[in-house]
């Protein structure tokens, strides 16, 4: 392990994680975790770090320890206290859609950053709320039609076409992509992660 | 003036705003508006629409109307009731953020829209509020490395590093990016324009 390597191995294949690293200017690799992923019978907010802190553990494994710093999210959108997945079809998509409409719902992301030198886990978790507008028949058939719901936890991406179905916000427009940002700038900071050198040259 | 033709010809160099448009699929062209920016006398939701109406107005006329449509906006950062501008110089900058610091602001974006065929101009304001974190100099100094100030009203761009900075947000991502996304697309629907077409295939 090379003690002054700043590269972060993502344990997430998603786009938007990859993005938002890309925007901080910080050098990763992705290397996605794969675990099973049923929910820990824990609160919300408990339940996405657990599945996070084991991402980031199952890279460890599989990465040999190559690396410094491992990071992992896990994102979740409820409503009513429900979990809303990512939709199995489009049948389900748009009662997802359906059942977010004209409503508020809450979207909880839970952060893991490891530390292979200091062998330490870092967590963290970010809540925000989403307003969905009364979404009329055409606009749930539009929505549907750019297939943007495929594999998007509640059927919807925000930080695309999704945000035309978004009334308003409440908390951190990168924790509904999937990764808060302050938060996991302040874990970088606490873990002593050269946040301050960024965009790294 | 070809009436099929769905091009939007946006009054705005912001690479913000031209991303918000080709997220959302919408075939564009850039005309920047040369207009005397002095703030009229007017509330702040007036004076973001009045200025937003002025740049659309100045690139009808500059585009001798071989299109439909033409979009504009104007976005004022407020705090204590006074603009923060885009800052002179790093000094300004830092002022600025100083005077973020660790409190709420408010974020105004007006947006014009007109449509040559019919000769109407349509409307409409956005309000969004901003919390930063209590920054402390190691922050600023961070943030102002970055560049980002430059050309930035309230000298931050929270589309990019500058989410680190800020703690929650209360309103629409996209509007404290320049370009509010579900007002914009209502806008397009009542004006008439093709937006459950979108992306523009």
């Amino acid at each position: 392990m090379n003690n002054k390597d700043n590269t972060i191995v993502l344990a997430s294949a998603s786009p938007r994680r990859k993005m938002i690293l890309e925007r901080l200017g910080i050098p990763f690799i992705v290397m996605p975790a794969d675990i099973d992923e049923t929910l820990p019978d824990l609160s919300p907010e408990d339940a996405v770090k657990e599945l996070a802190v084991k991402k980031a553990e199952s890279i460890c494994s599989a990465g040999q320890l190559k690396h410094r710093w491992y990071l992992a999210a896990d994102t979740m959108v409820l409503i009513d206290g429900k979990m809303l997945g990512k939709p199995a079809d489009i049948i389900e998509a748009e009662a997802f859609l359906g059942a977010l409409s004209g409503r508020k719902h809450q979207v909880i992301t839970g952060i893991a950053l490891f530390d292979a030198e200091k062998r330490e886990m870092r967590t963290g978790t970010d809540s925000a709320h989403v307003w969905f507008a009364a979404l009329t028949d055409k606009d749930i058939t539009w929505y549907l039609s750019t297939g943007e719901w495929n594999g998007a936890a509640g059927a919807y991406r925000i930080q695309e076409m999704g945000e035309c179905l978004v009334e308003k916000i409440e908390g951190s427009c990168s924790n509904i992509m999937g990764l808060p940002i302050r938060l996991f700038f302040s874990i970088l900071l606490s873990a002593g992660y050269p946040a301050y050198n960024l965009p790294s040259g």
